[in-house]
């Protein structure tokens, strides 16, 4: 199944960056991508940097006009397409939210981001209910989609979830990036963290993932900080946390890969994790500590 | 806190190995450690590369000869030393069990391998019944223990599980190693997701990790196969997943860190995962599979 992971910086305005996209997925469907990632809350520059309650006119309803337009575009290319949007459920209400296109355009399934992070220019619990739908894989004609979101990524019960759900792959449209003021250092650390623990999820789970993150500079609006630098890095593994393809921390790129599906059951017989878990002693997964 | 771990190879004898292994505890203690973990099984050859009734004589009561051998070390050196054992519960139920030696050489508490592999070459189903003690951090004198064993180390559950019990460091006694007939990358892809899955545990739970696994080749007793390569890599890493310490495949070696407890506290500030975990949505993991 060739698959695609598009890692883009934005525009100036949210048409352009669209457009932009479109060029992009052309570019994806041309290579013989079936399937093509984009990165979390590609429509826009990341508006999470400030809280302002005038960023919420920006969320639209599922299907609504920035729906529709990637719709039309898994349509006119046919390949399943994978986008991240900021929902509006209701007023009041919403939800930062994946959405995965059929080949005929039709929407197959969404999934509302379960985990929400908030730390200094990350602000989404500020903007985001937390998702309500659970951690259920997406059928489409290219198999079940485990699609999860960015701060998802940090936490081993969402990937496991999706994996007994019957996910062919794991997917993490991301936006993650550095604060300019940390060291070189500690910017390394944080960013090998990042690849480290979804390696991690693909190899306990015997698991292909694709994870998708913007690059560029973006500025915080309220001057107080000096803004992100998103780090790129976007990648794709096999189920043993091989890299298959990577992209660098500066530039757009497209990625793509053949990724076999056989070899998933081939790595889950010679290590059968699912078969020795102990499903008799997890039960305190479900506690916040155990005091 | 001076932590340290011994990667050793076995000899032609219990009895050699046990007074290589105190020789080598001995080398630790001079650079100071006040926490010494050993590898998995560290007192024989790794006997379940084939299943004989007969190698259940190897089995020992806790406490008994060997565990009060290491006792007598811990208390001799005042430190809390981590080693592994064929606990001979009772006739005819083993078990695979780590056991943490305090200062005084007390029998701080022990571990029974929760996860038991079996496939070719390592046949732990046939010895080992498997653990039913939980995974319950162990309380000593240089802070709280999460004793896992080695298969243990592919499983998320087990190091979360760990963590919200208050564990402060995740240690995994090892033994493991390369079918020497798997090609070269095979061999690289499976050393690469061992250390990968471990670092990726360390990382979602904010914690230090330590795991030892032996080196050198063991032959097959039955001469069914050409044995295990043992891989070695034994590796310290912080609550990053950085690494603090590496041993490389081949050789015996002492790795040594003195690992700031500090710091899991500064990293889980700034990625505070445990905050943001849905408990509410993790039910299913204790499912065998969603069907």
């Amino acid at each position: 199944m060739k698959v695609a992971a598009i890692q883009h910086a934005c525009k100036d305005t949210t048409q352009k960056t669209m457009e932009h996209t479109a060029s992009l997925i052309r570019q994806a469907a041309k290579l013989g991508a079936e399937l093509v990632v984009l990165q979390e809350l590609h429509c826009d520059v990341y508006f999470c940097q400030t809280e302002n309650v005038e960023t919420c006119g920006k969320a639209e309803p599922i299907p609504g006009p920035q729906t529709d337009f990637f719709a039309a575009l898994a349509k006119e290319h046919a390949l399943v397409l994978v986008g991240s949007f900021f929902e509006r459920r209701a007023s009041g209400l919403y939800h930062n939210t994946a959405v995965v296109f059929e080949k005929n355009g039709d929407i197959a399934g969404t999934y509302r981001k379960m985990h929400i992070p908030d730390d200094p220019g990350f602000y989404e619990k500020f903007y985001f209910t937390p998702g309500d739908k659970g951690f259920t894989p997406i059928q489409t004609s290219v198999g079940k989609l485990g699609v999860l979101v960015c701060w998802d990524q940090w936490y081993p019960e969402a990937a496991r979830l999706m994996t007994l759900a019957g996910a062919d792959l794991l997917l993490y449209p991301t936006a993650i990036g550095w604060d300019t003021n940390d060291s070189s250092e500690e910017q390394a650390r944080q960013r090998e963290a990042w690849i480290t623990v979804q390696r991690g999820h693909a190899i306990a789970n015997g698991i292909p993932l694709i994870s998708v993150n913007r690059v560029g500079h973006e500025t915080d609006p309220s001057g107080k900080s000096t803004g992100i630098q998103f780090w790129g890095s976007s990648f794709i593994v096999g189920p043993q946390g091989e890299f298959l393809s990577e992209a660098n921390e500066l530039d757009e790129h497209i990625l793509s890969y053949d990724i076999n599906p056989k070899q998933t059951e081939a790595v889950r017989r010679i290590w059968p994790f699912l078969r020795d878990r102990r499903i008799d002693a997890y039960g305190d997964i479900t506690s916040r500590w155990l005091d």
